[in-house]
């Protein structure tokens, strides 16, 4: 896709609408580098929140006082949105759930525990977050299924040679992450879901550091089952979301069993409803869909190839800053085209945890750790990395300020 | 409890905390009596969230970074307001969830599949919410376990010569509901547990519409699990709770699985971290346990013994003037001790839906269905009735409002 005839984002307007980017501590101005943990929330999506509490907030479902009914059409126009957004069919696609984490554990549950069989395989990628790794891994011990992993090679690239190796007849599922937020690989979701078809293998993509970033098209990517969160897209925390083709969720069975999803209830036995409201029992997160759908009326805006024009553009850059460095390790891919907006690395001599304090004191906002991919961190050879992940309000000066800081580490730890 | 010296609630100055209340439809101010479904959120809750958003908005699990600091801080201060306010031990008896439902299924999850065996008993109530009836009906079906249902008598009580009857060496959960969201009752969860306790099951106790509108300490019921939601307090959607005792969660396998609840992960196996974090994968709701917090500092100001008086008081009223009708049927005990803050009524002759659609013109926001105890009405022999549930801001003016309603539906369809 090419960027070259884009219009950059005017982040400066852009920050405006964030206060907290004002934030000082020891009076020096926040330097916020941590969003692919969480983006900050701007004025339009927090003001959609608030004033659906004072306006409109009741009870969904469809309730019959107008209070309930305005809620019932926002609560349902956001999974509408969301559908448009991702390039899903419709409303029936699209399930909100609690955040990536629990799209993950219902597909497990749903389709996992009543489908895997012993002897099935479910490929992942060395390079999934515990989301998805433990998820499978736990389902895997439960079912008797194996589970096997798409080696990840020395560029941080997925061996797509091993992919093929790996998807077999005997493969249920592949389960792989759009984009790394470890090493920010962005992988070929398309090519592994057309591999897994081919075998009779379904596909889920953990898309939670893509969707936030750059354009997806679920059905363009074909996947079975898609996941994103809100609070990583300049939206609310408590609102995940768990796409699937409507003919798959059709059959599933629900995970979680409550009001709201069924049809009908006796002592005996329950049936349920339609979908998403079948996987959507109990009290579903009303304000924040309204949060999530302010959030994509606020990044389309601004314009998902912008978005991801401007994150590669600083990932690049940080990527080459930190490799003029010389001292600094970067993991994955060199900035271009398969790396999203974040880098991850180690700086020779010292820890991660005491490179991101340091940076701290600069209050530059950075993580240290392993972002759940421990595996993943084995195989580098690395208890942990610092990681700088960028979104459409950061700056060049914000990642010099970073590299800047660099410098006080090597003296407190050479 | 005797609620005779208590001061009462100054309604007028609560209700101007809340601007949802001044919302007017053809001219006429909303009554909100749907409180059962979701309360409203007064300004502090709502500035609370709106103002973490805009200050310290960052992912928690201990970032080092001076946002991630105090978010975590301020998640971690929600748990132990929520711990102190219920009379729990301290934050690793209290898991966030997203609601009641999840709290349930949590416990269905990671107490009842491991533990449940064919021939077991799991014993409810027929006055059991769908969160709680239909998620144990279910998870009896998988495990061979039997529902039994403790009978409901004609004034609505449970009929605890049955429960008596029912409970036995064969129990190993009591799951019942503390106050019933469809006839008000109160019930007697301490006996409950006790009689489950003294056959060596455990109790699992749906506080719902309790921890809302009275003290609730779930030390003094000795309840091992007990569940209740954001959303119906004055909070947030997006953030339920489950209690657990201590020593029973450090024993239970967590039910979802990803990141922030790990202690060692490799591509072969996984274990788990402490209390509460192992049942909370993933980005937890943060803004919501903020606006959780809130809510509990807004409701302590005002006091849970004023809050059930004067909700105790409204529910009298309005069972008294609805009885005084003379054509309206009231579900559940009278107004007193053991009702809580909510009445359902059927209209002589009239749909629970037609009623509350004309109630609904005279803009008295009631809810009409089965309020999610379908087995319930059928034992009622009605398929809907019509629910005003009371809370903080409502006042004797309102029930007048809808008492004066009802003629218009008798004449309608009379």
């Amino acid at each position: 896709m090419s960027q070259q005839n884009l219009e950059p984002l005017d982040v400066e307007a852009i920050r405006e609408e964030f206060p907290i980017l004002e934030r000082e501590f020891d009076g020096q101005q926040v330097v916020y580098l941590d969003n692919a943990a969480t983006t900050q929330t701007p004025d339009a999506v927090v003001d959609a929140m608030s004033d659906y509490y004072r306006e409109s907030n009741a009870n969904v479902h469809r309730g019959i006082h107008h209070l309930s009914q305005e809620a019932s059409i926002a609560y349902e126009e956001a999974h509408d949105r969301v559908a448009e957004f991702i390039g899903a069919a419709g409303r029936e696609e699209v399930i909100f759930t609690k955040n990536t984490t629990e799209s993950e554990n219902l597909v497990a549950y749903s389709w996992g525990l009543h489908e895997l069989e012993p002897g099935d395989d479910v490929i992942l990628t060395e390079m999934e977050h515990h989301a998805s790794l433990v998820t499978w891994q736990q389902l895997a011990k439960r079912t008797g299924a194996n589970v096997e992993y798409i080696r990840v090679d020395d560029t941080g690239r997925l061996d797509m040679d091993h992919a093929r190796e790996l998807i077999s007849d005997d493969t249920a599922m592949v389960s792989a992450v759009h984009v790394s937020n470890t090493l920010g690989t962005v992988n070929p979701v398309s090519e592994l879901t057309d591999l897994a078809h081919e075998h009779g293998a379904l596909s889920f993509i953990d898309g939670a550091q893509a969707v936030p970033n750059r354009p997806v098209d679920v059905a363009e990517i074909d996947a079975d089952f898609y996941a994103f969160s809100g609070h990583k897209m300049a939206g609310p925390t408590g609102i995940g979301v768990l796409y699937g083709k409507q003919a798959l969720l059709e059959d599933l069975e629900p995970y979680l069993y409550g009001g709201g999803m069924i049809r009908k209830v006796t002592f005996e036995d329950s049936s349920w409803g339609e979908l998403p409201w079948k996987f959507e029992p109990g009290t579903p997160p009303i304000a924040e869909a309204v949060g999530l759908h302010a959030a994509i009326d606020w990044l389309e805006d601004l314009g998902m190839e912008r978005v991801q024009a401007h994150e590669e553009e600083l990932a690049a850059y940080a990527y080459d800053q930190l490799e003029a460095e010389g001292d600094v390790e970067i993991y994955g891919p060199e900035g271009g085209p398969d790396r999203g907006g974040l880098v991850s690395f180690n700086l020779e001599g010292v820890h991660a945890h005491d490179l991101t304090s340091i940076l701290n004191d600069h209050t530059v906002a950075v993580r240290a750790g392993d972002h759940c991919t421990q595996p993943l961190h084995d195989k580098l050879g690395v208890p942990a990395s610092t990681r700088a992940s960028f979104y459409v309000y950061n700056t060049r000066d914000e990642v010099d300020t970073l590299i800047a800081a660099l410098d006080d580490a090597r003296q407190l730890f050479a």
